[in-house]
């Protein structure tokens, strides 16, 4: 792990950059794909699944047997836990419906504001390693809770051909009944273009490498929307003497173990800590099942000692983690004085694992600096907002004079006609 | 004005498609201009105004002096009426903002989500024909409320290398100190990386050209967001019996003012209302001043008879369009069953002009179908949000298991320890 201590400003420049991966490279790759996919539909896509996921597959959709079966093949244990995940995170989407906004901004106008559910969603959860069916909670919940009326979901198979047991299972429980098995750089392209399995939708969601992540930007080409740009996950811990850092290990390490491009951040103000913190992570690693991924991501890991608060708070706005955890004696000035983050966690017992899974708040946070301008997913991801207005006789008699001035000023006697045409027929009497 | 009669469904694709510009040929214009931004700085932001606008600017920011002069260069009638559209796009947007959304989703487990202003942003305003200070009062406002840090504004200087009163006006008025003389792409490159003059923004909003439509895509590659995709701008007018013709007309013809790629939909249920809209047109369109814009937009505009409401609505979500004027008798049923519009103008006293100027919605709205998955220009649109969480010692004993059987099925051991050491440290009562 790399440590500063008491970095001149001047020098942080280099300790907020993110290692940015060059996607140009695969550029052409997935031009092709999206080509292919746009011209044969089905047939492309499962020829890039043999090349890519080395799986033949002869039906794409994942039947109700497949689906009804998944119950069967996991624990109750793990099934009682995903349930209860679903409910938090239910509590706290359902918790962000808004209601209409309405102003009669003058006598006569009024103006209202509605959120409408984005009609067709597609979500995306990668493979890998394991099956990360806690992003298809974070998926489908808000999803289902604004009333998307087509939601999709496409996952890569694994070698045998199926979907795992577990996502299936997740899937059923959100009501999510149409599961593609294809993922990468065609699952995207098939949402995108639409095959004679696969529907297109007007937004894609979800996480993935840097083929599905370049994917989803090539979608933004032809009319398809998604979730906010993505790049590998972090974690900054802010903690103070306070703090335990045996705890703090532990979150840095939840952090390292994603991926060896992780980021994992530590600032504190006071100096004692980089020695025990470092320790303590050294111990905890050895045990670790992942260390060796874990190691890669330590490598580029940063301790930093800042001298004041004032300091900190800057540093941690100017870095603008996805995930910010806060161990401090005076959480509210940090609160209080924080403009960027994705998700905080505040105090010694809210571990980002609590985030990641169960406790209600969503884990698809943006990455890489965008919390400066990216909300993470929340229920209005899938909404979209509409705006009325239906003005009465006395409202265009108020507001036209207005109008018809700034019309004019504007060099656009059409739309000053549009209002005068309304103002002489109201005088006229017709 | 080309004319549909009962069009059958598998024909509609025509009919919603919009005129996509070709955008590709003008890439490597943008690129050009961005990598010199980039490297020289306001040399080069100086060096395309001449060669773009063919004007030298020596200070590319507009001196107080300059702002303070605009009050008196512009009529008193014209101040009272921005003043007053103000007023109404001011309370509109006030009444957007919404409170910490906080629930506790099991004992002790404690979410909030907040939204805080995006730090950072740019305001684009186009020059062109004649000064667009409605577009300015549509952006500065809301993030003004949203309490973004700070606000710049780009606008294209004069063929004097002056800013109209009326924009410099509008900027004061609305509290925007930061004015430059600069536009197009070398605006948005500028905003994007930042100059000696100008500072770079997190987000940029704002209508343009074709070639500020693509330099704000491109500004995206460099981790700046945008407000939308933007197109030229459209209406669709849907009326039956009970419609006031002169009225539509009117309307229709405020739309085809714009520019010659203005779209311009009528859809009726009634069949007498096609002669009788283009007839009022045609009488209507002899006095424009604009006629010969308006006359080349109503080339490819479109009058459609549907035979029932079902399908007209069904039409009319399929097109998504920016501005929907809604005129017939049972209005009620129309608006359940919208999906897909910007903003909609409801009954005979709504013109699309009060939108765009005055009653206090927001005119900058998603075109060329993006209404399927964007809003307007908002509150939201200068925010983001961040969730929060806090646990207690309570919670994370009530949650602990939860998180330790999923994150052993995603195969995250260290994402289990965090949890684990915690719970462990709470048993021994340390």
């Amino acid at each position: 792990m790399q440590r500063f201590f008491h970095p001149p400003v001047d020098q942080w420049e280099r300790l907020l950059k993110r290692p940015t991966a060059n996607l140009t490279e695969i550029e052409p790759l997935v031009a092709e794909v999206f080509s292919a996919v746009r011209k044969k539909g089905d047939l492309a896509v499962k020829k890039y699944t043999e090349k890519f996921d080395k799986v033949q597959i002869s039906s794409l959709e994942v039947n109700q047997a497949e689906l009804k079966q998944a119950q069967n093949e996991i624990s109750p244990d793990l099934q009682r836990s995903i349930q209860s995940a679903k409910r938090n995170i239910e509590a706290f989407h359902k918790a962000q419906k808004t209601s209409k906004v309405q102003v009669e901004t003058q006598p006569g106008v009024l103006c209202w504001q509605e959120k409408r559910p984005i009609e067709k969603v597609g979500l995306y959860v990668p493979g890998g390693s394991a099956p990360l069916f806690s992003t298809l909670l974070m998926l489908a919940i808000p999803a289902q809770i604004a009333g998307c009326r087509e939601i999709i979901l496409c996952t890569p198979p694994n070698s045998s051909g199926i979907i795992p047991a577990v996502i299936r299972y997740t899937a059923s429980l959100c009501g999510i009944q149409k599961i593609f098995k294809v993922g990468g750089i065609q699952s995207i392209a098939a949402m995108t273009f639409g095959t004679e399995s696969i529907p297109s939708v007007y937004k894609i969601f979800g996480p993935g490498n840097q083929y599905v992540t370049l994917a989803k930007q090539w979608a933004t080409r032809y009319h398809v929307s998604i979730d906010m740009p993505a790049g590998p996950s972090e974690l900054l811990v802010m903690a103070d003497k306070s703090a335990d850092v045996d705890f703090i290990a532990a979150d840095l390490l939840s952090q390292a173990e994603h991926g060896p491009d992780s980021q994992v951040i530590f600032v504190t103000t006071e100096p004692s800590l980089l020695d025990k913190v470092q320790n303590a992570i050294e111990d905890q690693l050895m045990t670790l099942p992942r260390r060796s991924i874990a190691e890669k991501a330590l490598e580029h890991s940063k301790l930093i000692c800042l001298p004041t608060a004032e300091l900190a708070q800057n540093f941690i706005n100017a870095y603008g983690p996805e995930h910010y955890i806060l161990c401090v004696e005076d959480e509210s000035e940090y609160l209080l004085n924080l403009h960027n983050a994705g998700s905080v966690f505040i105090g010694k017992y809210t571990p980002e694992s609590a985030g990641d899974y169960a406790s209600g708040t969503n884990h698809t946070l943006p990455t890489n600096g965008y919390s400066k301008q990216y909300s993470g997913v929340n229920l209005d991801s899938f909404t979209k907002s509409i705006t009325f207005q239906k003005i009465s006789e006395k409202g265009i008699k108020g507001l036209g004079e207005t109008i018809m001035h700034m019309a004019s000023a504007e060099g656009l006697q059409a739309h000053k006609n549009a209002v005068s045409i309304r103002l002489k027929k109201i005088s006229d009497g017709l």
